[in-house]
């Protein structure tokens, strides 16, 4: 697909990958949880491909509990604290600008009595780390940020997050299913306590995903998906070995260079009387654009028929401004001259 | 691996079907949620595979919600009940010889203030529709009772519960992870309201399922992940197209004849001193056989070095006897003799 710019929404999976699941999937099938040998390497692939994804942000392997996706891993990393204290119910700090799936899961907590904060970003996208000191509370149970915004790609101070959770013992969670690979990720430096990942935003398979969990045979997270005792007994259902050993090879070999289509692309926009949003911390493959007029708008859809997006894709299909774009202060007005067009995505290079 | 006998515990996928996914990994592989056309072309996609797998049923396309698999539909069933009744609690019906996801999820509702009933099994791993009928409360909100059990094979009478539930009143799901394109099933003859139903127990690709939720869009189940308003509001996560698609194909391929090996296998057995546990309705393809004595064990095991389990693959890594086996009045001497064997599944004809 030569013009499709939508890669934060997902990725392609190269044969070069498509190759390394495909024995998991026709020669050696069996399940990893049964005891003869030919479940026991459906095991060892697993584990190889835990120690591959652990390596990649300072975590142990036993620390890695493979989900559906990202959805899964926030929905898990949240109600799974959550459901700890039903009893005594609780206090959760996060941002008016998280992905759907953790914004929803908290209104359903605030349904049956928790309490939510929803920490405000700048006009920038950036939620400041004074913002989440202040909010902390004697009975906060979890505090949860994202690292990368999906619509604006700015990049949160995650590790200030993280220092602030750690030093008040409040667990500490990010979703980083638009920073995984891309971005420098160490739990420990970072004071991470629980991490979402997602296969399909970074060239791996859709349906795969990963929470890390600290500690996590020790944690007393609710399981979501009650089983037989996979996955440290933190989530159920037969281990999708393809899928997993997929999610290692896009882990292995994600591009470190950027694609030949991002100068064209800088090209391109320097012909319109556009901004980018964000601000100054972004990602380079994320562009939040708002172009000037109507007409700018039209010359560009018209002269570069780019698959792109509004908002994100899961906010592709309804027609007011984005919750993220409303929430930087953003009219409906300037919003619908707004587009995210993203870009093949690379690791920045370690600073 | 020509020495597979464990085809309960995982398939393998066909290269006709992983040939069917292959497009929408890395040409047509965009979100399903993205508004453009290759967003529509994706969701184009898995609007035909939910038409394909509703039909198999007896469903609307828009009352099946893809999963990750069976555990997770499992708990979507169990919890998204449930999680209605947070405030008054309430009583749940299953059996002894559920799948341990629903077990387990069930334990984990008992924790929390729920009260569950669980239906003994005759010695064949039957449950008898009248134990329901007696069981039934007042306050209770849900009954769920399996199609196949997964270690013996045994059918169960799913149309009398449906029909019990139905007068009561009560929601009915079924896990038919067994049973589902093995024996036919119509959702509205039998009075099913929910069923659960798995990818790699057909062929299908590991880490794909669903939930058939009778009048989805209406119904006031709790989502498990919630997310970006993806499978009629109750389950979120990007959509992965191609397990679905995978899922789609494996059904319409499955086959309707035995595979030869199923003959040697009978001609196996008949050289041993054994017997075959479940009764006389059971499905071909699963056998749970106790041989009578060790040594018959031992000439079994080591002339026919077959890749089989004693109990199903979640509990293939205990040493115990499985819950099921003990259900059944199995001592732990018999049930070390007890193994199950279980043949490519295909299609039983139409009664
Ligand atoms: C920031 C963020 N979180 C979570 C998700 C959900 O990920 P998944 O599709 O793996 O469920 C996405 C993308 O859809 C995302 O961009
Ligand atoms: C009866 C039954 N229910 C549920 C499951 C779980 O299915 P899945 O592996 O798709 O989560 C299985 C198999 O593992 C099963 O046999």
């Amino acid at each position: 697909m030569n013009n499709y710019f939508d890669y934060a929404a997902s990725t392609p999976v190269s044969q070069h990958i498509l190759n390394a699941m495909k024995p998991w999937e026709n020669e050696k099938f069996a399940n990893a949880s049964s005891a003869h040998q030919a479940g026991r390497a459906s095991a060892q692939a697993i584990q190889r491909a835990r120690e591959l994804i652990a390596d990649k942000i300072g975590a142990l392997p036993s620390e890695i509990i493979f989900t559906s996706g990202a959805s899964e891993a926030n929905n898990l990393a949240i109600k799974g604290v959550a459901f700890k204290h039903l009893d005594g119910k609780g206090h959760i700090i996060t941002s008016e600008i998280e992905h759907k799936c953790i914004l929803n899961a908290c209104a359903f907590l605030e349904s049956i009595g928790f309490v939510v904060t929803y920490l405000a970003p700048d006009k920038n996208g950036r939620i400041s780390p004074s913002s989440l000191a202040e909010e902390i509370r004697s009975d906060t149970i979890l505090i949860s940020i994202h690292h990368v915004n999906n619509e604006l790609g700015t990049i949160q101070s995650i590790e200030e997050f993280g220092a602030i959770a750690f030093e008040h013992n409040i667990p500490f969670h990010t979703d980083a299913a638009q920073s995984f690979c891309k971005c420098d990720i160490d739990v420990d430096d970072m004071d991470i306590d629980m991490l979402s990942l997602s296969g399909h935003k970074i060239y791996g398979p859709k349906g795969i995903g990963a929470l890390y969990v600290r500690d996590a045979r020790d944690s007393e997270l609710v399981p979501l998906i009650h089983g037989g005792g996979q996955e440290a007994g933190l989530r159920g259902g037969t281990s999708p070995t393809p899928l997993i050993v997929g999610l290692a090879a896009a882990v292995e070999s994600y591009p470190t260079k950027s694609d030949p289509i991002e100068k064209q692309f800088l090209d391109v926009m320097t012909q319109f009387d556009c901004i980018r949003n964000g601000g100054v911390s972004v990602v380079p493959s994320t562009w939040s654009v708002t172009f000037h007029t109507d007409e700018e708008v039209t010359r560009f859809t018209s002269d570069y028929p780019w698959l792109i997006s509004q908002g994100s894709a899961c906010n592709a299909l309804s027609n007011v401004a984005s919750h993220v774009l409303s929430a930087i202060g953003m009219s409906e007005e300037v919003a619908r001259r707004t587009y995210r067009i993203s870009l093949p995505p690379y690791q920045l290079s370690e600073s």
